[in-house]
């Protein structure tokens, strides 16, 4: 008798899972139900069909349900919910959606992939026309077709998550008036401060209005259809809703099912994609991980992270030879306009809640070598454990190429790498690719300075907080401290430091600032070596500096 | 008495070494000296600057002595030659190079850091007017005013090296015809054949002639001027000859002082940029590595292992604390046209060489997600060590992004990675930036398959010298195939593959091909349950094949 497989899901964890386990047992027979219209369709891919960056629908839909047959010989059935599971006689009970049929089938082995779904707060006026998440396929199409006939002239995201930003982009280039209302207090929630505000402060440059802190408490309509958003705050004036305010793991078959959920509320399995019963798996976004730094559970829905669960479940159903995922590290990346941003491991503030003392850099620098035509600057953010130098993690923000720095981060961390490590790198350098020494190189120089005691540095959030109680020397020359520089600062470029150090009082609390950094620490040796007292640099220098928007 | 340090060049190491010690040191008395007339120059923009690319030659020049001296308080005295060094004395005499004058210096420690010198081989004609090396600002200088003044139309490249493949790459756009010959049997010596024939090819695409496995036997000319290069193929007009052949440490000062050299003729230091001297440091590309993997001396004159020798130096003189670097792994890239191709740790061969037996796969993947603009194709060729799985090398190649994949896996060979570790990078996925599989991820997939014995391969080098000994079935769909396919491949399409197994002849050696290799793993699977006894597929599909140009 050959080996019987149900997948329920068939988006990317639900496929791999069935295709690779068709692979490495040819003669299983292995079923997939979905109660999606779609199959396979790339969810990270809707805001730019959206924007019609991504033309055709049929682009997002990687593959057809007949595609996949014709490619692996698995039958997929769509619009058929899988509504009851016996797990002692091994019988699925699925409804077909059309026909409201009900069909059995028999299992050995069990996959749950059932995904994860957009969380809508139970706010008045939620069921208005033109209030939309963006999940699905046909989520997008409902919004690009509203967009397409303009009948959008002002719209709404609620969430300033990665996909409700993506989304805001993607409708101000079609010439919509945007705005975002975000509960927390920054844009990018997973990110820190410093590096949101970056983000924050870019995309507000480009035209996008951002409300944060800002509760939304309803919304108004006319007519059925919406047209403004009511927060804490104000109304904002609205033909169209984006509703992102994050997603919730898809639990009930689990639950039916009496399968353990972890603590994030996803399905918890170990790092053989098993769930707490026999012969059944959770892959993808229904899901729970661990992360790899605090070996804690979290839930990190990502494409990235399905696939390779849905392949250590292919194989691990078929031999006995087992594959396993320990762990992942909620690395995730977004682009916003011309901005990119990205992160690895936790963040400062995610570093603390778990307990460690931490010691963090932030270092501006070119992604290319600066005479190399097109490069662009990134501020790299770096989070070490203090007392050991091991990464924890780390932010990368800027217009340059921000993902490589990213990668080869996390693959840093996954391996245990002090910073120190990420010193000795030896990465590729051609002035097309990269500065000699590589952003992430620096970073960590800075870094180690910093654990070393050779200098010492603010972060631009403290900064902005306690400008007032400083005496701030900005060491540029002139022109650049003429055209912009800190509140309250005083100019005295560096090579006359140690002519003007007397118009300074060595005992007040002193913080040297630059465009990144580099000469206010060389400023900072001269201060030091003329014995002013409590010194330190202003990190990230001005080009990280969160100067309030208008 | 403060701490007296004389270091001798001054582009990267030398700089570096310098500066890094006056900030670990404010009060040491640093001087440097160099033969040259520029300092902290780009070596690596020269062929940038001579297509024009790279506009001005201030450009190239990251600092100038006086620039030096306003950030860090160092003098450095160009057209200098440190002429002899007494070291029991520590005392060295050098020569101003205009006035003749010599001056003596002396040192509590010394930094050599005199770097390398194109080699010119001893072929008659090489001093004719109009043949040049590419090593420093004046000879970038030269040639590029003569290729501005429009007197040059056909230029001949000396030496497949990147340096050569670049400056080729410069000249082409300038609408010089241009040559390119090579001693060994293809471009990019460092590189495996079949990722440099990928190379090849696409610069023959591109309109540039490449002669390989030629000897260059004279150089003819006219009045003085280079007129022709004359190989042991052919006669080549030429009005430009550019000598890249490669270059050599320049060890002759060294040498005078007895100083110890490694096997490849660079100077040998130890981790900590220690020579065989008390006091005598030596960095950048006049001493020697180690290579990481080998743990054998190895010489990889790179700018960014420069930097990096040099800042442990200044470190290390400074200090009682020791920074130290344990090796490099000859990570490198180059951009040739809009082709990208990266190599880190050890090639295919030198791993051989160096007595491993290993397993490789060669998988190419998109570099963004297909459905997001402007994705591109990249090769990813992986060596490992076939008994531990330990990553041994990597190359890339592809119009795709290339210095991301070899700087991750730059990074997991220097922590020791198996394949499998590769397999589980959680790496930053976005449409824009990756496929939700990332390239080294499907690479490292293909790899462990082949391991486990799940597939077996062909490389395309194998398959083009034995195709006619070969059973070749052309999986792909007829379309495909009618607009080429492998010599002698007859096309089964994969669904047909059941029904017409029939036609094939089951106990001959058989090669399954596709467009990338995916398919051909689907069609091997169903070749291995008809029976058939040996099968393998071609590894990197047609995308990979060298087929011969005209």
């Amino acid at each position: 008798m050959s080996q019987k497989v149900l997948v329920i899901g068939a988006v990317a964890a639900g496929t791999k899972a069935a295709a690779k386990m068709k692979r490495e047992n040819p003669r299983a027979e292995i079923v997939v139900v979905t109660k999606d219209e779609y199959i396979s369709y790339a969810g990270c891919g809707l805001p730019y069909y959206i924007g019609g960056i991504i033309e055709e629908k049929k682009e997002l839909v990687v593959k057809t349900p007949e595609d996949f047959k014709l490619l692996t010989g698995i039958d997929i059935f769509t619009k058929q919910e899988a509504i009851r599971i016996d797990k002692a006689l091994k019988v699925v009970d699925v409804r077909n959606l059309v026909t409201g049929e009900v069909k059995q089938y028999t299992y050995d082995d069990l996959v749950i992939a059932t995904g994860a779904s957009p969380f809508v707060p139970p706010i008045e006026g939620r069921e208005l026309k033109g209030v939309y998440p963006v999940r699905t396929v046909n989520d997008a199409q409902a919004i690009r077709e509203l967009v397409d006939q303009g009948a959008v002239k002002k719209a709404v995201v609620i969430g300033g998550g990665f996909i409700g930003l993506e989304v805001a982009e993607n409708l101000h280039h079609k010439g919509i008036e945007v705005s975002i209302v975000e509960l927390v207090p920054h844009i990018l929630p997973p990110f820190d401060e410093e590096i949101a505000l970056y983000a924050q402060n870019y995309m507000t440059d480009q035209g996008v209005h951002i409300y944060t802190s800002e509760k939304v408490l309803s919304l108004a309509g006319q007519d059925g259809q919406v047209t403004k958003v009511i927060t804490d705050q104000r109304e904002i004036e609205a033909d169209l809703v984006i509703m992102s305010v994050g997603v919730r793991p898809n639990n009930q078959l689990a639950k039916e099912l009496g399968l353990e959920l972890g603590p994030t509320g996803a399905i918890k399995v170990n790092e053989y994609m098993e769930t707490s019963e026999a012969n059944i798996y959770a892959v993808g976004d229904c899901a729970e991980n661990i992360n790899l730094i605090t070996g804690q559970p979290a839930w990190y829905p990502m494409g990235s992270t399905a696939n390779k669960m849905g392949r250590v479940a292919g194989i691990n159903m078929a031999n006995g030879e087992k594959d396993s995922l320990k762990g992942v590290l909620g690395t995730t990346i977004v682009k916003l306009f011309k901005l990119n941003a990205g992160k690895t491991g936790l963040s400062e503030r995610d570093a603390l809640k778990a307990g460690f003392e931490v010691e963090t850099a932030l270092v501006p620098a070119n992604d290319r070598a600066h005479y190399y035509p097109g490069y662009r600057e990134i501020i790299t953010k770096l989070i070490v454990d203090k007392a050991s130098h091991r990464i924890l993690g780390a932010q990368v923000v800027g217009e340059g190429v921000v993902d490589k720095p990213i990668d080869i981060i996390a693959t840093a961390i996954t391996f245990g790498a002090k910073v120190q490590d990420l010193e000795k790198l030896d990465l590729a350098y051609a002035p097309p690719f990269s500065m000699a020494m590589a952003s992430t190189i620096l970073a960590a120089n800075v870094l180690v300075n910093k654990l070393t005691g050779k200098v010492k540095g603010i972060g631009p959030i403290e900064m902005r907080n306690r400008v007032h109680e400083l005496q701030v020397i900005d060491v540029r020359d002139e022109g650049s401290f003429m055209i912009g520089t800190i509140p309250g600062a005083v100019n005295i470029p560096s090579g006359e430091l140690y002519m003007r150090a007397g118009e300074l009082d060595k005992n007040k609390e002193t913080v040297l600032v630059c465009k990144i950094g580099k000469n206010a620490y060389l400023a900072y040796l001269k201060l030091k070596e003329l014995g002013f007292k409590q010194v330190r640099i202003l990190e990230g220098g001005m080009n990280a500096y969160p100067f309030e928007r208008e």
